[in-house]
């Protein structure tokens, strides 16, 4: 069986591309997905690609991977900076995370500089927009595959 | 075609006028919306009303807004403090946006001082009970006609 | 007609036995309620005995609380730290709060020290394990009753 | 008789309209007083209209209203953040008070955020330019009405 | 032999039901140790019951029970935000500890937000009254038996 | 020649008496300058007794009783927690210096516990009412004499 | 029935005059004893006069204080800032406090400028020398006379 | 027509050279003023040379000078640190600003380490006692120039 | 020519994999420059490989990474910390920089927390081990190529 | 006549040997006792070892050392971080002090990090176990008899 | 024998003409070097003028200024923030200070606010480009001339 | 073969007995190195004495210690508290480590309060002058020996 990946997307990440390109890019949250799922296939892994505005969905989401015994690549968003219950989901869920952000978030608001995610994750990677997600899958599987 | 407005309210504005009247009033979140209603009609807007508990749909339906060319007025309530994710789409909405407060929150709590809706707002009514919202309304209105 | 109270679980708390037995110990939420059905039985009130990882569902839980003359026994989990909307809905809602945790939260992370509960509270308990539970049940209903 | 209002303005707001329009947009104090004269007229009161660089006169203008039953409507401008004496004369004069900016100062610098001013006022208006003032003589005089 | 239970009390709580009832109540220490005695005799555990108002005394009786083998409960009252000598006898002292008190403490001043006995207790109990006590007995025996 | 006293009052105490009884009782300023003169006359000593809500005239007349070598009593009000330049015109003036407040700034809001005059003054009473004026005065006098 | 006044000395008095004659001058706490029942002599009240290193003394004084229905005038010392218990007693005590210190503590250490017992009384008064004794005396006695 | 340089200089500094010598030497505000007219006969500028204790007549003076197109040399001295009233002037005169303080106030007391002003100047000069003055003048002058 | 990268190592990088392989496992600096060079190579890049325990190399590299065109991987062990003199060193240097950390320095103390680095890079990485090196090359690299 | 030494040992120290071996070691009060009394007699003076859970009792042992112009060599345990009557006792008492820790504070909670002794010591030794006593009271002597 | 004036330039200045010149202006450290030699001439002193990027180097050549009787005029750059080893260097030498910026730091972020050389130096220059360096070697050998 | 032990030296120690005597006596560092040989002679332990004002300097030789099994004798001086470097090295370097400073540095400027070495040191021991070298020697030999 294969390996399973859920990659799950925090608030506002359904409207990439349609806001400010200064910061973000003219990327789409589809052209994530079909990033991902080209480089999950050449990786050998499947995947469940989810975006929600709600925290309560991510926070479920993470329980449902580690029931699935799934690795979790997460870009939590606006959560990352605020979302205890997210952190209580990820230590509670027994997977290796990886945390990725398509800006440099050490670069914007300090508000955006702390992360309860980023104490529980394998690894941070920010500021390569959309190809982030594609180095933090691949760097997500290679890592569990050498435990 | 009307201009359409999004008139927002944040969590537990559904209980308004059945809760703690000695800060709020007896007024209720049917009279809001029937001032407001009123009041649209007076300026010639159309307007969506809406109420939710949910930080994920208050994005979403700012997220809306921003999708229908609509001006938002909004009372973010408890989520003016603590939400970020909130602060993303207000500035991912290519709207105006205008926030109220029926009480004074400067004169209550430390922790109603600071709000993350008021860095991206084209202004802040706060202190004048149910009447802020038609306040805004028409400033909502006037501010987007003189651009 | 028996008093009604309220039994209201915060985000992850689902997952309780499967996650972290060092810090919250084997048990599961069924056994929390099953502690909590027999302690109520014994005290003769009727629960509700729910758990959300939703904040927004929480805060209308509260709402329905007070509409239905309830008491409330709460056990917010992480959004105990985050959440003023879960404070202005126990604050609106005209009922006695108990606020119950399983784990020591003082003994734990300085982010878990502060909680938007608290203020609102008859009284606190926290460390006992799901034992919290029915502690917190038997104080709420003798508290009320001594009122 | 006339109900009065004291339309009393702070530091610089003399300057408007030859200052920095970026902020401030190109209006005049004399436009707003003739705004305020008009919206006066409309709401049927007196008005006082005065400005002025120095502390003190504030102070003693608020006194002064204090004595004359006159409502006060009052634009601190840099004595909104360091002014306790003015603090304190609101405090002691019994009448209604609405502060009004020009601009929005929460998306200002940080040192604009706090105001000794707003923990004592009926309600805040800020960032609806010259504006602001029509709609803070409106509210003020509504309020007083009401009482 | 009988299981020995240290019930410490510190700084002005022998003053207790002379002061302040808004904020403690009626009862009075003697009241507590009534509780107490009844509540230990109903646990088959034998109890010391004493109160201080010095810190060395509160100190010494800590590692007076930590060399009797005997569990503490206790209500620290002032000396819980102050006192490091008290935490460190905690922590020497080999015993299991319930910490108590009968106002809610996080309703109240900030300086009282902090406790240096909480993250050496079993458990934390506040709120309650003079009840809290019996709930805190119950609490430690049982919590001792369970090990 | 006699010993001149500056007698020197802030902001808003040209109120007094006719402001918030709660706080400040309801004596006026012309009954502290009364009861000013006939502890002078009992002490023989002159006094200048004035008031100003400018922070200027006090800086000016605290360089007057330099000049004069005079001794000065003061109750900066709001300056006493704003004014760097009160602060340095005392610290210029060559003379000794008394500070009183009619309330006890300690018991009310932290913008008032700290004072710019402090650390210059001799010795400093709060709390007392009027009364306060004369027992400053008389030890201000003593302690000139003294040295 | 002549009125009881406590005065209560707190640590490191007892050796007044023999330590640091710059900050304290050459008097002895047997100098203030004596000019504290000269002063009691001429108010006609009676006095108890104690001082004690041990914070424990000086809460169990006040409790006495409070059941001999006497005012207090306390010199808390190093206690001042450090003793919440002290400040629990003095609000239990249903009588009057004046707090005086010998130095002027707002001109020398931080940790000297914020007192527990400040907000409880009366009045404070600093920086007099013993004569500061004397002065609180007085007003004590005066304020007790004038309720 | 010359260049015309306001010099403008704030509280306290009329009593220059009859306080503390110690920080600021023994050169009083003429020395100043003949030091500056002498530097500006050589610069072949004119200047306004002026004083006050007042924060509004510095804010008034600012303004002034941008009106008449001068450039401004500015020692604010204590309201360096506490006017935002002169921030404000500052920024709305749209004029070249040197900031100049005779003592070092880097190496005084914490609250003299913020300047409001020091970010609204083209270069600041402090430590070198009146001939900083000449200094801030002849870079005031060549700055100006060479624009 | 080919594209020349300056892969560059803070303090005690060249004790890698003889120091705490908890943290950061067993591999050494020529494993990571062996890494680097095979990665270059598929890249068809050039590199230059150094290490230093000096801020002040450092700051020179960076600098003539500037002046040859370079592009920049950075891992500035502790000097990412406390470093303003490589801060501005990138900042002056016209090229394009990523940062990468073995370990997840967000998971360590706080003092490693804040990046003086990542305010002026395309993006970060952390937590993956050496394996961050070669995808920040990679990336770095693309990014490079995109422009 | 010897030069006395008074050896101070703050509050849990009687605890020693049997309490954290982790920390502190297996060594009792007993052997700190008879390793001072051998370093005393090789050192040729006379000492007073003394141990104490109650701050007041420290307090006047420094008073006593003062008075018999004793050096003194201090463990004050927990006391180190909250007693500012500790401070005042060592200030006023005319002798030289060492302060000993026999663990190495600094590696352990924060509040551990601040001394209120240690800015009245000679010098401050930490983390050598009992050994560190023996070190203290030879450096004490030995910079006694350097004076 | 000609006074001699060490002139030190920090990390980065080496570069200067070549970055920023939104910040820096376009101007070289070889035309600050040009500027400093005609300076010097006129003045009739010598000149070691300098620039590393070694906090190390930096602290050596104020040990040699010292040892040499030189003068110093340095330009810390980002060493001004961070270097607490320049501070004791500089304190040790026993000459006279003037600390130079090119930049108004003031204006920049507010890591650039704190100097530790400000506290240690005659006077500081900053924001007048490179003639800030002709002024501070004037005000420099003026200053020592005069003592 | 004797064991080795590094004596590292911080910057500005060179200058020892050249600088600021009231603080840290006349001896100079080669009074320091013939203490140190003198007692390494009579400890039976081999000695490398070394002294650097650069940060990578004292890094490596921290590394070499480590390399060559040597115990660590270190004064860091100013890195004390700036050099995370300092730090990292040290813990890298498995060898026992006692930090010593010639003067107290807790009762300096608050800067000085922290360490980044003292929480991976056996012991620290502060303000015995030079003698603190013997003593730490004494103490670090004695500890590496009862290992």
């Amino acid at each position: 069986m294969k390996q399973l990946v859920f990659i799950l997307n925090g608030p506002n990440l359904n409207m990439l591309g349609k806001r400010e390109p200064g910061i973000y890019g003219g990327d789409t949250l589809e052209d994530i997905e079909a990033l991902c799922r080209a480089e999950a296939e050449a990786l050998g892994v499947d995947i469940e690609f989810r975006q929600s505005n709600h925290e309560g969905d991510l926070v479920e989401w993470v329980q449902e991977a580690g029931g699935r015994k799934a690795l979790v690549l997460i870009n939590p968003a606006a959560y990352t900076h605020t979302s205890i219950a997210l952190h209580d989901a990820l230590r509670a869920a027994a997977v290796t995370v990886v945390e990725v952000h398509i800006s440099n978030i050490h670069a914007r608001e300090p508000f955006r500089h702390h992360s309860y995610v980023s104490s529980l994750a394998k690894g941070v990677i920010c500021g390569f927009g959309i190809e982030g997600y594609a180095m933090g899958l691949r760097a997500l599987v290679k890592s569990a595959q050498a435990q």
